[in-house]
């Protein structure tokens, strides 16, 4: 039921298309994944609303269902599918960079735990590390409720199974680009220990399918060690996550250590990643699923994107521009709605605008991947 | 172009249903009409949603658009019903009851000023009456910008026809329910050489029809006197405004001083009431048209209108209530969601939560209503 085709490899780089076939459909890749953190995108889009901004996937947050503890409900409604009315293919992560927020990210500013956590952060925890990690699992508060949860790969993966998502992913130890090389050795031998109990106990799987993740932070043996541990692996994709750098040129560094190796008839994830600016270039890296949640929400902020560049909305000396967002842009909201009356919309508060923006942001993301698969498949990438 | 026929008058009260035809539609009545102060129903509902909810018509707030100095923009891009586009019947307030907020309301803690600005209140001005009502007009301060406005007749007018809705009202003084004689009096006459100055400017107007509103506050012989005046003006419609009393008990004693002597074949409005306690009683006493944020608002904070009354989505101990909302109904809403997943969803924050109530609420109450015409119709009501 599940399976990976890639249907033409540029000449020019790494970059080509392929096909993702899951029960809930198909996807064609290079895919953008949009991030529905609990299940839903944020800005109000009913299910309909983020089929016409020609979606095809969604990724969600295997943590907030732990915390929250309604996996269990989710279950019983059938899983996500069923639960969130979406009909597409849908990935769960592993909690693993949650658990990274808690720990060195938010000791060290790094990790985005307000953003996450939508009854907000006890702001006495703020600055902590609230986590410990151990060969067994990974020990932390809820930041929530203060509730103690150990996360093992054998917890993520029962959640993730509750979950339903067509494609889940191992957990892992993500590091930070501060890490020393000690740490990051440390790190990967804890994931790779976490990796085999996870696969371990995910022995006759149904209808879903692991992606494995390449760690190894900023040390390129590091990397090639891991990239070679994931490839052995019984898993049906590669992401390459954690700590890629401290700039775009460390990140594209750090992705052809991993191609040196990494399979390349199995899909590959680029975790995190996906503004406009690094699009092109990951994907000739040989990056056919990135999932990243700044379209949507520099759509809730006010910001479009639109082939001229970013645009802010909610600016003023608008109220007179009276045409669509993007000329050339054939959303629904571009055909109905001109600058004006969506900045209008965000000088008043309503929360029909961030909406309207968000799917703008996914129908134009989704158009100049369109644009790219047709440019690879006719050689002109 | 535009047309009010009663259809059937009940034999055993004043309820009657009929039909209003404008160059956007018809609405049969006795109808809601839903609140959408900046121009959509609040709740990020799209167009296409607010048709799902079956709602009939709504109405805006001509003071905001005054306040935030954007009606003429609406006027440039085509009128309210392209600038939101809803092309069904729309209607807008004069800005009187916003006056009524930013005086004694204001000051008495009986207005609701807090609610009605989408950028919040000055808090050094809350409680302060902010108001000059001379025969001039209203003179204020905007609570936004602190900007001196003089809304007169020919200002609410001016705007009004910019806005371009259906259904425009005059310019009214709104009391309080503590208002003593003198001043209820008072208010009155002022209201009626306004009603006098309105209309005068007026002449010539295309495509929109005026709405009279009957004042005189909780004074039989003042609402009498107000009834016979409104009912001599060249207006399509008569609205009840201001103050009704104390309970709802004043409010029906209050309708039926102006019951004696209204004008039976044009519509009538009771301004700011809608919830279901009173629906079946006002529509008794022969109210065809009626206006109410509430059942927008407390969808948004997490409440459910259903046959059994209200029920709050946004409590604990629902996460395993895998039914919909109310069994009977069959809005989108409750054919594809449960109680379980909308709690959920209201406990995670996603505004996609208060959107999916307001559909809901406004299905639910638009259904009543579908229900209360035909027993009119067959004689049970």
């Amino acid at each position: 039921m599940f399976k990976f085709e890639i249907q033409k490899q540029s000449k020019k780089s790494r970059a080509r298309i392929g096909e993702i076939t899951t029960p809930h459909g198909k996807i064609e890749t290079p895919a953008f994944i949009p991030v529905a953190t609990l299940g839903v995108i944020k800005g109000g889009l009913s299910s309909q609303e983020t089929e016409q901004s020609k979606v095809q996937c969604q990724i969600t947050n295997t943590f907030h269902f732990l915390d929250l503890d309604r996996a269990e409900q989710v279950e019983k409604m059938g899983g996500l599918h069923k639960f969130f009315n979406f009909n597409k293919p849908i990935f769960t992560d592993s909690g693993g960079f949650q658990v990274f927020s808690l720990g060195k990210g938010s000791e060290l500013g790094l990790g985005k735990i307000g953003s996450i956590f939508p009854n907000g952060v006890n702001q006495k925890q703020k600055g902590k590390n609230l986590l410990k990690i151990s060969r067994k699992g990974a020990r932390f508060k809820s930041p929530r409720d203060g509730r103690e949860i150990l996360l093992t790969p054998e917890l993520s993966l029962a959640v993730q199974k509750q979950l339903g998502a067509d494609f889940i992913y191992l957990l892992d130890v993500c590091g930070t680009p501060l890490d020393d090389k000690k740490t990051a050795k440390k790190d990967l031998e804890i994931t790779n220990q976490w990796y085999k109990r996870f696969l371990s106990a995910s022995k006759g799987l149904k209808n879903q399918k692991i992606f494995g993740i390449i760690q190894g932070g900023v040390y390129k043996d590091l990397r090639e060690e891991s990239t070679k541990f994931v490839n052995d692996l019984p898993v049906f994709g590669i992401a390459i996550g954690g700590a890629l750098g401290k700039s775009k040129k460390d990140m594209y560094k750090t992705i052809s250590w991993v191609n040196k190796d990494i399979d390349w008839q199995r899909p590959h994830h680029l975790l995190g990643i996906g503004d406009l600016e690094v699009l092109e270039e990951i994907i000739k890296l040989g990056i056919d699923l990135f999932d990243c949640a700044l379209p949507t929400r520099i759509a809730r902020h006010g910001t479009a994107m639109t082939s001229k560049g970013y645009l802010n909305l909610n600016a003023g000396k608008l109220k007179n521009a009276f045409e669509p967002i993007d000329k050339k842009c054939q959303c629904p909201v571009c055909k109905k709605y001109t600058i004006a009356q969506i900045n209008f919309l965000f000088k008043s508060k309503e929360m029909l605008a961030g909406k309207l923006l968000t799917i703008h942001n996914l129908f134009f993301l989704e158009t100049k991947l369109e644009e790219i698969r047709k440019k690879i498949e006719s050689g002109k990438f």
